[in-house]
């Protein structure tokens, strides 16, 4: 059964990129750390955020990103790799990109048009969204969002771009279901209630 | 050996007290919820939550609070029950109150001062600050807080107090050390590095 899931890393204080972002530091000035677990920040990624990331991807039949974000990533260069379907909620058309494994589909008709056809695409495998922040916040607000699966690195931006920026609905609530840590990441699991 | 350590609660929106916090809503709208991995919220606690709570305030020799927290809490009414001596950090002069078993202090002079004389009460167990978030900022920017014990529930409140509010030096590192979880609360356990 597929599920709808945000998946995000945010700093202990509640930012999921730092200061100016932009193209070449997409995810702001100190913001690449918040994904040493994933990365390894500069070693090997501990066993245990290994796989739990492989868990994440492993289960991934589509991914949605706002298109800021697809943008300052700069499309993940030449070989994302992500190898399913990636749909980017934008208002600017831009024409399908192919690249490696990996195809980016430009949606225009907004974000249930989004999710309708990363539903279709994942064929019964889960639906990730993974950000940014703005488009999480669209989804957990419209209600389709079922998990929240938040990792918070241990660090302090001090700036940037908020995950929760206060304007959010609180008539969400959420039932952690699991916890996951290592030194570098301690990964929550949350279903969403409405 | 004695560690000073910052204990708090947070929502996952980052919120140490929702809005409107004021004389007989302590932790503002919504802001209750924040401790019902404490108290149950109506039913009985978690038995992994009881223990930590049982852990903490075990260890504890003395406490810090800030004035405001303070007062908003009523001073926790006739019958507190820290049973450790309590040091409130304030502008305005306060005559010491004793109520039951736990004394309350009032420091005049500084965050360091209170700080001290609490080292000092606590005999070698552990010194605890439990906010407001004002004071606990002080004191991690001070450089003299050796733990953060973070406590997340699973809710948002939308506004009122952050524990960070983008301020605050950002030269402060922090590194996992444990972590334990109940359905109501995910306890992280952070050294503080400098």
């Amino acid at each position: 059964m597929s599920t709808v899931i945000a998946f995000i890393t945010t700093s202990l204080d509640g930012y999921v990129a730092g200061p100016n972002d932009r193209v070449g530091a997409g995810l702001g000035d100190g913001g690449e750390a918040l994904h040493d677990w994933m990365f390894g920040g500069g070693g090997a990624p501990d066993p245990v955020d290994r796989a739990y990331m492989d868990e994440i991807f492993g289960s991934a039949g589509a991914w949605i990103v706002g298109r800021t974000m697809h943008d300052l990533a700069e499309g993940w260069g030449d070989d994302p790799g992500f190898g399913v379907p990636m749909f980017v909620v934008t208002h600017r058309e831009h024409e399908t990109v192919a690249k490696g494994d990996t195809t980016f589909d430009f949606v225009t008709t907004g974000i249930d048009d989004a999710l309708d056809r990363a539903r279709t695409a994942a064929g019964g495998k889960n639906v990730l969204a993974m950000g940014g922040a703005d488009l999480l916040r669209q989804y957990l607000g419209a209600g389709v969002v079922e998990e929240l699966r938040l990792t918070i690195a241990p660090l302090l931006l001090g700036g940037g771009k908020r995950l929760f920026d206060g304007t959010e609905s609180t008539d969400i609530a959420f039932e952690r279901t699991g916890v996951v840590d290592s030194p570098r990441a301690t990964h929550i699991r949350y279903r969403v209630v409405r």
